[in-house]
């Protein structure tokens, strides 16, 4: 802290800013789904060969007829079937599932979704429900020949009421775009994450997504005040734009992965938008250090305390390393922080006196670490996103240690005790890092909600030998489930973790689970082997 | 504004505070099942005897061998059948809903509630769970004579994480006792409502009650990291305490009013303890102009802003007449907007800038309006509970009018425009406000959440002759559903709206419900006759 806070002029309101220390790509949006490698490619086999036994299930062939009364109902200009396109939605976006499926099609409204699922449901053809296709559990793209159900032509933004601060949206809209239209009325959207770019909100909900937000606004569930739903059987479920608390259909909805209904409308309650935001970017010698600042955050900045995220050294190094990305720290650290504050004050006036307040306690855990901590604060929106990168980036840049074919495993914990995020990484290190095959075993997340970003990268060639994947998946789960943690926190379980939901709940839950699927989608027609491990369901 | 304004002396911060305006009872907690009539009484006829065709299900009578069994489980001093406490049990708040159950079980932990679940399961015994008995739709007490299961004695907090801003609980406790502990860690319960003294925080959850800090905190179920609940079968799940996404089933349990298990413990993440609080009492000409000031609250207050509620001219006179709490305001207005910030500085002097910002608004607005507008500000902790008595004893107060039993109706509406706060009081006084027998007809709620309390006030005997009430509650529903709102916004279904629940849920929605709950209760011992109309199910 002393070299960094000494080197950063005071402004005049006392606030400590950055001059000009990031000097880097402003764009913190990953853009997705772009350069798709070639369709004969070898490098991404179908993930149904990924070694579970698992097999097909009697679903019908999609067969001409059926393309027939689909481009019927959306036309035949939606009706996909260009192997590009077709490959694109059939893999996902960390490139490590990839299903079969042959035809895309993409309805316009939710009568045509509604329509779509009447006939697959005579049918009994299996539907995989897409939004942005940037999910990282493989929930999103068919496992074998699914007919993917994309949502991307439905990005209405169809109302927004400034009053009462709710916005009606299209299930398709982009998560970026929709924010973008409500900052014209001084709303913004309760979420926000690396994907917004890419992702949306459908799929947001889908998987009640978490992202940098929740600790400001809470979990997205919270904020959803209606949603429509195409059930399988194609029934509409409108619930409406208002409060409703009987409204217990719409939270089932919500992260059920698109394997009960697919979201087609949601009505979400959106916060005014923030007038004035700073970054601070804290360099800590230990995970002690980064939760005591946490707890200091919390008291100091309160309620403009906006994000509070975490990355390890590991994870900086891979950013630095493989995206060249320079942390404007000068020094390295154990540990990053990088908290946000947001309000309403235009000038920033007012709040200064809290963020102060949060320096000093900065200062004085700098004092009793021995000078071990460093900062940067910067005021300048024009260089949030160069910082922002540094933590979004993070899994884009750690995947790049090995490229994504067989390269990398990544976990999305949820652990109960704080400390249990660096425990975990120190844990899975100590089991695999002295590997010859093993690159990085790296850490990083949202403090504030207890998520864990674990990531372990490995040469490919030497992972498979030594059969290294199971390994780390039995290890971590197993470690989770000892600690009464959760294996996954906001990514979802789709197709990656199905098999584990037994790791953190209970026969009786898995099954109450399984009976409201059977009672939803009596035929199992949607995105089927997601969500519930094969045992617990038989179609 | 001008006459109270002046009246006020600014203090040296700026900011106008209220000199002593206030001299009121201090206390603004309701305690609830005080002074319940003698067992004899007549007042109160037993809810199933209130017009509808309902006949009990063939569910088992208790029997001296059940009896035997309870004790084993609890204890035979927590089997109560005497007569005065299996009374208050049978008798809900407002006094309209009275059931003819004979005992009442008081499990001192889950596994006990699991075990009496199970043999009610295995003997087909009715239960009700039971909270802090403060609901006012029925959903907490017997329709016939099924037995209550309270939770009373289940009040311990497990443990708090200061550092993650986590509490775990049991069902049972006391809302206001669950944050007062809270308070000694610097956190807070992220719930608030007039019946803080004596409801439980699994009741809460269990109707997912709204209160005034939804539009701080969001709804509650967003806050919620984890319950265990027993279900019908008394299987306990326990959901743990972490951040899980798979977790709709803890959703689905939030709000379900018990009738699809009994939650024992809850997992709560807590925001931090405001340390500052300030409340503008404001008098309006025009709900106009309420909206407008709700619109300047969100921008220049934003996340300051910890409530904003509404009250009518009628609803004031009510607490005024019935219960003499004086407003501080010098005249009378058409509407009564309460605004309240709460923030982490504790001086007050970041936040006094936002504060002064929403004071020009209002100067500005009275201005506009001809100086109709009139204001009282308060930073004083003594002057809130006055002043917060006058909004949350407003049920109390207009309930006064003419006593429980057939003197009123209320009603606990969403709203999608929030004109329609106020659309719907107009409506309701223009059908009946002229007839002889009725006394008020007035609203009050919450704006940032467009939840409208309506209540209608009469002369039993007058209300009883003409059959108003059956017509205003055929008005006031078909009003909602021709303006999309809903019948229940807060308070839950329980009893009173169970079987006017198709007029915001269509046929199918109300039949998906219906399945979920044979598939989790297939006996339907949990709480009968609630939540969904009798028409959707048959046991």
């Amino acid at each position: 802290l002393s070299q960094t806070l000494r080197s950063i002029a005071p402004n005049r309101r006392g606030v400590l800013v950055a001059a000009a220390a990031v000097k880097l790509s402003t764009s913190s949006t990953l853009r997705l789904s772009s350069n798709l490698p070639p369709l004969a490619s070898s490098l991404y086999p179908p993930i149904s060969a990924d070694g579970r036994s698992l097999s097909r299930s009697s679903y019908s062939r999609i067969e001409p007829a059926d393309l027939l009364v689909f481009a019927d109902i959306i036309g035949q200009n939606h009706v996909i079937t260009d192997p590009f396109e077709v490959l694109a939605a059939n893999t996902d976006w960390p490139r490590d599932c990839r299903g079969q499926g042959g035809h895309v099609l993409r309805p316009g409204c939710a009568e045509e979704v509604s329509a779509i699922l009447r006939h697959c449901q005579k049918r009994r053809i299996a539907v995989v429900p897409q939004g942005g296709n940037t999910g990282l559990a493989g929930g999103g793209v068919p496992v074998f020949d699914e007919l993917v159900l994309s949502l991307s032509r439905m990005n209405r933004v169809l109302e927004i009421d400034a009053v009462a601060g709710l916005v009606v949206a299209e299930a398709g809209c982009v998560l970026a775009d929709l924010d973008s239209h409500l900052s014209e009325h001084g709303l913004t959207v309760p979420l926000d994450l690396a994907a917004k770019g890419s992702c949306q909100i459908g799929g947001n909900l889908s998987t009640n997504a978490g992202g940098i937000r929740v600790l400001r606004y809470g979990s997205l569930r919270g904020s959803v005040r209606g949603l429509e739903v195409a059930l399988a059987s194609g029934e509409l479920i409108d619930c409406g734009r208002v409060n409703e608390d009987e409204s217990r259909l719409v939270q089932l909805m919500i992260g059920s992965e698109g394997t009960l209904g697919v979201l087609t409308k949601v009505t979400l309650a959106c916060p005014p938008r923030p007038a004035n935001v700073r970054l601070v970017l804290i360099g800590c010698d230990s995970f002690q250090s980064v939760l005591h600042l946490f707890s200091a955050a919390r008291s100091t900045l309160a309620e403009t305390l906006s994000a509070f995220e975490v990355m390890d050294a590991a994870t900086m190094s891979a950013v630095s390393d493989n995206l060249k990305l320079n942390c404007p720290l000068s020094g390295s650290s154990e540990f990053y922080a990088l908290v946000e504050t947001a309000s309403c004050d235009a000038s920033g006036s007012n709040d200064a006196g809290k963020l102060d307040k949060f320096l000093e306690c900065l200062v004085s855990l700098n004092h009793e670490s021995a000078g071990s901590i460093d900062a940067v604060i910067s005021n300048d929106s024009r260089q949030f996103g160069a910082i922002w990168a540094l933590r979004e980036r993070a899994f884009e840049a750690l995947v790049a240690d090995c490229g994504p074919a067989g390269g990398y495993m990544q976990f999305d914990a949820a652990v109960s005790d704080r400390l249990d995020m660096q425990r975990l990484v120190l844990a899975t290190r100590a089991e695999f890092g002295q590997l010859d095959c093993v690159i990085r075993v790296a850490g990083f997340g949202h403090l504030g909600d207890g998520n864990l970003h674990l990531v372990v990268t490995a040469d490919p060639a030497g992972a498979a030998a030594c059969g290294l994947w199971p390994r780390v998946e039995a290890f971590v789960y197993g470690w989770l489930a000892r600690r009464r943690g959760s294996i996954s926190a906001e990514h979802g379980l789709g197709w990656k973790r199905s098999a584990y939901l037994g790791h953190c709940k209970s026969p009786t839950a898995v099954s109450v689970m399984a009976g409201i699927k059977r009672l939803l989608d009596p035929q199992g027609i949607l995105n089927p082997y997601k969500v519930l491990p094969p045992s617990a369901l038989s179609y």
